[in-house]
């Protein structure tokens, strides 16, 4: 891959530094726009269908009408790992109103905007490496997470400043633990949370309000697979810090140990579930995509 | 004013179609961006002072500190007008964090997006046309207001899907009666609600979550000037749609009265607070810009 990747913008690939949208494109204006984050392993992309089923429901919940079928968009994505010679890689792909006139109310889309950036991403998993630099050291968060009532909870859109704010708090951690409005913990800010007790495996409810991740519901399969008793659950903060385990997952991340909740440590190097479901983690990943 | 206007990006004045972000510009990619909606009135931004400051209030809540003083800004909208030959205009000022490597923390700021954008807006007031086409028509909607726990009420961001959402809700009506989660009436999507009864004027006070609009607070300093009574209270939709009168405010409609909330009529001609109020209205306009 070359120094400046190509993006696809619009139809075209193009220069990464070429690749803009006008300052009136909703997307710019508003935050109006839906996106995934994906990731490519061996050229393919892992939970394409579940990635594209997401987006198809945030598309749904905008009104984001845009007129690309999931395999255009799957050719766009295809199309710019090829011209970046990439095949190991952090995909996002984005979908916007396009540009309309200057009112608030959304139109017809006649001209929408699609981009998908791409950089190269080393497959972590059984034999590489984790992207992730280290565990992740998480902190408890005042900003809440904004409820489904005022914007659904399950859309992954160009919203995010409330994410923004939770990260804006953190003092030497690098993710929040985000609660909702009545305090149980809902997620951290680009990731969904778990925690192993004596009980088995547990992550919050989502009728807590949480973006259902992916690699949240690959690692739920993995559980099961395993015979590990899961709840899905209302839990507060103490219930994460005193877990015998806790851990991350995005599709970037994948599952991603975390050392330290609001001051209590945790011992990564001791933490048997949480290694058990990142190697099981890796064997689907192996399976899918190579 | 030529067919395609100059806008400012960037420190530059380029064809509004030549007025880009990159497509990794964090106002793009998450919203994280501070805006203000200005008018021109005879070529001078009518207060101008209170948008600056509500503009440095944003980009504290976001911690958005992008370098550039007051007063370079003026010059920037003011060289817009200019170049625009436009001296009745509405104004949009956007300010991001601009392009940053793909982690949602912000890093500081090197290099912001600074943007304004301008059409021509003929002057409504004292004597001449309102802006808005006609009255409002509203309709109270399903979505509700995102608390200030989860992004802060006073903040003008470019996070704008709530209220998108609301206006897709909307059948025959051109704005959305937004509730707070506990049901109190807090604003339009782009606009302050007042209403008025035997009491007098009435408007959500800002302890119900409501951006507190510039024209708001111009509104009630003319409410009080004219000895009209104020309260700032929590109401329900029912109070605004038993009201004798009830109109809308932003900087761009001024005051707009409203025809028609929840399917319930009033007589825009028969509304004499509406009335005195945008008299009141226009004459600080003209004593402020002429």
């Amino acid at each position: 891959m070359t120094d400046t990747p190509y993006y696809h913008c619009n139809g075209e690939l193009v220069p990464a530094t070429e690749a803009t949208v006008s300052v009136d494109d909703r997307g710019f204006r508003y935050g109006d726009g839906a996106f995934e984050t994906l990731r490519a392993y061996g050229g393919t992309i892992f939970e394409w269908d579940a990635h594209a089923e997401r987006l198809e429901d945030t598309c749904e919940a905008l009104g984001l009408d845009h007129g690309h079928s999931r395999a255009e968009l799957a050719e766009r994505i295809n199309a710019t790992l090829e011209a970046n010679e990439l095949e190991e890689a952090y995909v996002r792909l984005s979908i916007t109103r396009g540009v309309q006139s200057g009112k608030l109310t959304p139109k017809p889309i006649t001209e929408p905007t699609v981009v998908v950036a791409v950089k190269p991403l080393p497959r972590g998993g059984l034999e590489g490496v984790p992207v992730w630099d280290g565990p992740a050291s998480m902190q408890t968060v005042k900003v809440r997470r904004i409820p489904d009532a005022c914007l659904p909870a399950g859309a992954k859109t160009h919203n995010y400043l409330n994410g923004i704010l939770a990260r804006r708090e953190l003092h030497d951690a690098d993710e929040a633990l985000v609660r909702d409005l009545e305090g149980y913990v809902a997620e951290g800010t680009t990731s969904n949370v778990f925690f192993v007790d004596e009980e088995g495996l547990h992550t919050p409810t989502t009728q807590v309000d949480v973006l259902p991740g992916i690699t949240r519901r690959v690692v739920l399969e993995c559980a099961e697979e395993a015979g590990i008793p899961v709840t899905e659950g209302w839990y507060r903060p103490v219930d994460v810090r005193q877990a015998d385990e806790v851990f991350l997952t995005n599709t970037t991340w994948e599952i991603r140990p975390v050392a330290l909740v609001d001051g209590i440590e945790f011992d990564t190097d001791a933490a048997p579930v949480t290694a058990l479901l990142s190697r099981l983690y890796a064997e689907r990943v192996e399976q899918a995509c190579y």
